[in-house]
C-alpha cells in the first residue's frame, strides 16, 4: 500500500510517501512545500494545490493521509491548517484518492508505541523504520512520513483481521 | 461594483450577488449551496467548489467578500466554515478576482448601523435596502447579500475618500 502522508499548514505543510505493509515500510519520497507568511492568501492556496496535484501525480499513492487538527489557542493556525487540509481533500478527491485522518495521538502510538511521545521521539522512530542514513528535516517532514507510516500500518492491521474474520466465518 | 458576497459554510454554503455603490444596491443573485452533513468530505468540497465556480463564470464579480470566521466553541462548526472559505479563495483566485474578508461586526454594522444587530435585523435591512418583496431565506443567503451590500459600499466609501484625499493635495 502506497501512502501519501500529509502535515498539513500553509507556511509549511510535509509531505511523505511511503510503501508500507504491517511492520515494514520504505520511504519513496519526503518534502515540505513552504509558501510566504505574508504572501496573498489565495495565491499561497493555489501554490500549495499545485505542488499537492505534482506530487499526487508523480506518486500515485493508494491513500491520502492527513493530520487531523483540533482546537488550538491560535485561531489563525487553525484556520491555515484547515485551508490546507480543503486543498488536499480536493485534489485528492479529485483523482479518487480516498482521503483518511489520523489524530496526532494515534500516530505517535503507532511509530512509537507512545501516544504521548515527544517530536524528537517521534522523527527517532521515522528515521529508524525507514532505515534512513539521517534524520528528516524539518519536523514537518517527519510527521508525513510517519502520518504515512502510521496509515499503512493501521490498513495493513485491518486487512489482517478482516481476513482473518472471513477466515473464522467461512 | 458588483460583489460576491460568501457566507462559508459546508452544510449551507450562503451566496449572493449585488451591484452596488454608495447608498445604492440591487440584488443579482441569491441562493444556497448544501451539502448532506453525512456526505463525504472530499465529495463536499468537489460539489462546493463547482457551485462556485459556476456562479464566478456566470456573474463575473469584481470582487469576493467572504465572512472573517473567529473562534467557536464548536471546532467541526470552524473547520467546515475554513474548508469552504478555502474552496471560495481557490476558486476566485484562479480566475484572478480579489477575496477580501469582513468580520460579522463590520457586516452588521455596514448594514443596520450596528455592530450588535441580531440575525432578523440583519435580514430586515437587507430586504429593505435591495427593495426585495420577501425576506431572502435561509439566514445564510440573507447574510450573504448583507456581506456583498457591505463591501459595495464600504468600497465605495474608500474610493470616494481617496478622491478626496487627491483632490485636496492636488
Amino acid at each position: 500500500m502506497r501512502v501519501l502522508g500529509v502535515d498539513p499548514g500553509l507556511t509549511r505543510c510535509g509531505l511523505g510517501v511511503v510503501d508500507g505493509r504491517l511492520g515494514r515500510a520504505r520511504m519513496v519520497a519526503v518534502g515540505v512545500v513552504r509558501t510566504p507568511s505574508d504572501g496573498d492568501p489565495g495565491e499561497r492556496l493555489v501554490f500549495l494545490e499545485r505542488e499537492m496535484e505534482g506530487w499526487l501525480d508523480r506518486y500515485r499513492p493508494d491513500v491520502v493521509a492527513v493530520e487531523r487538527v483540533f482546537a488550538d489557542s491560535n485561531i489563525t493556525n487553525v484556520m491555515s491548517t484547515a485551508h490546507a487540509t480543503a486543498v488536499a481533500l480536493l485534489a485528492a478527491t479529485k483523482r479518487e484518492v480516498p482521503v483518511v485522518f489520523h489524530t496526532p495521538t494515534e500516530v505517535k502510538a503507532a511509530v512509537t508505541g507512545s501516544g504521548r511521545a515527544d517530536k524528537a521521539q517521534v522523527t527517532a522512530m521515522v528515521t529508524r523504520i525507514l532505515g534512513l542514513a539521517s534524520p528528516p528535516r524539518p519536523a514537518d517532514a517527519a510527521d508525513a512520513l510517519a502520518l504515512a507510516i502510521c496509515h499503512a500500518w493501521r490498513g495493513a492491521q485491518s486487512a489482517r483481521l478482516d481476513a482473518l474474520a472471513k477466515a473464522a466465518r467461512g
